[in-house]
């Protein structure tokens, strides 16, 4: 039976897995530190695909999943954060001539809410929106059984949506997105702006202040720290809104380490997101949940692509 | 070769036209007044669809588009505004039952969205974004040449994204929706605002006052009617900024009467989804441009949802 071989290229690590068609764990898997900053990436990227890579079996393709931006239907890598050896980089391209098989490429918010709607949080639902908030906010849609990726493969930058016109600066260099007010970074921000403005804190004016950090300081009570938490959700409320209103999804997953932090969120990410769907309807039976496959998320969906794209699984 | 009924329903007409396939053109075409306010509508629709009906041809279905909110997967009107006896009316069924075919129903917007898609300013276009600017603001999305309607077919309500936090009241009775800045009714209200607060303007005070006169009073130079359409198209341009990066879209279609304008509107448009697309790869090769089919643009989109539903036509 023909194998899949997953590849995801993260910032701090790659890491690759060969699957077999209807086995969720991978028969080999390997990672190593992507070491941005040293020349030789892309010699590294085939050695720890070629370890992956089982002797006599049939490779059908290969999935890969990276930051954006990038181009899905060319395979071409944009300018992936922090990692400059692979902006304007033919990566799709370049790794099936090497490998000699088809590859696929998307971004890793677009594959986690893949891998969720074939293996994980997702499963058995249509219409699926993946939010994953961490140091960005990023997207992933399935609608009716299909990865929305849009005519330059730029569909669902969700983080990216505006939620206050002339608002906080974007880590993009915009105005007024969601990810410039839930993001870990917007809430970081937001609490040393608020600290430098004569707030009251436990927490220290400290350039390196994260979210976790700020996070530890709400649950003993910090009222600065509860209030950033507080405005995330409730931007995060009012981004989601407009999303159900765009594509009317039955389940909404939530990834990335900010979604983690639980009620310090979600209590008032609930609150607003009541307060701005403008009909119950969407709200019927949807599900709100948070992500269950971790890590490997990013793995699965490159290989979920593949198998799509390939059209061995159904979707 | 099987027929399709096509039916619009209108705040004040209901109009059905009956169409073979591969012609654009209607073989029956059959227009009365709604009366909405006079018993006995549904017993004028059955009239009107048996006046457009083909005596010994085989019917294959029949495509139905009212305002929404409705249920296209049960078929269910549920609040067509002004039209108070298709509340809660099971009005797919009700014909499917009256004349033994299948029945599909969708919203106007979408139905107009889906008519240019496939015989209108869209053809030949993969991703379409569909955008009416009338008494309300409505949309149409056609993702990967299909047509997105949600999990409970609420999808694409694009006048209800929130471009505002805490803004301005929308006829929803939800603040800060993009039809609460961009809507005729909108700029009227805030032309209306403006007068009261003493701003100077040749227009009357007047609860009457219609964006057709203030687009007039605009084009004699009032500044004030000028302003209000500047206002109208940033928002607008501010909330399809967000459609970009949720859709994707190759071009954006602008229906209904306010988007008949031009300049007036499009100027600020345009300079405003330029200044909030964050990235420029979403305008490369983006088609940004009229509604086509005019009135017919809701029998047209009947017609399609029929028979892509039918699985006539490829979509």
């Amino acid at each position: 039976m023909a194998m899949i071989v997953a590849v995801d290229i993260g910032g701090t690590h790659m890491r690759a897995a060969s699957y077999s068609q209807d086995d969720i764990k991978p028969i080999k898997h390997q990672r190593i530190r992507t070491l941005a900053s040293e020349p030789g990436g892309f010699e590294r990227l085939l050695g720890v695909i070629e370890d992956v890579w089982v002797q006599g079996e049939t490779v059908a393709g290969i999935g890969i999943g990276s930051p954006g931006p990038l181009d899905p239907h060319t395979g071409y890598l944009l300018a992936p954060p922090n990692n400059p050896q692979f902006h304007n980089f033919a990566l799709g391209q370049k790794l099936a001539e090497h490998f000699g098989v088809k590859t696929f490429l998307d971004n890793d918010a677009n594959l986690a809410g893949l891998a969720e709607y074939r293996f994980g949080a997702g499963k058995g639902h249509r219409f699926v929106l993946y939010l994953t908030v961490s140091t960005g906010v990023g997207g992933g849609v399935i609608l009716d059984d299909k990865l929305l990726q849009g005519q330059h493969g730029l569909a669902a930058e969700l983080g990216h949506i505006i939620v206050e016109p002339n608002g906080a600066l974007c880590g993009c260099g915009f105005q007024g997105h969601l990810e410039a007010y839930s993001s870990g970074p917007a809430i970081s921000k937001y609490v040393l702006g608020e600290i430098e403005s004569g707030t009251k804190s436990v927490l220290k004016r400290d350039v390196n202040l994260s979210a976790k950090e700020i996070a530890q300081a709400a649950y003993q009570g910090d009222e600065l720290a509860i209030k950033a938490y507080q405005r995330a959700g409730e931007y995060l409320g009012i981004g989601v809104a407009t999303m159900l209103h765009s594509f009317d999804p039955s389940i909404v997953i939530f990834g990335g380490g900010v979604s983690q932090v639980g009620n310090l969120l979600f209590d008032s990410f609930n609150v607003s997101l009541r307060k701005h769907v403008f009909h119950p309807r969407y709200l019927e039976g949807l599900t709100i949940t948070t992500a269950q496959l971790g890590d490997d998320a990013g793995l699965l969906g490159a290989r979920a692509l593949a198998e799509m794209k390939l059209g061995i699984s159904k979707n």
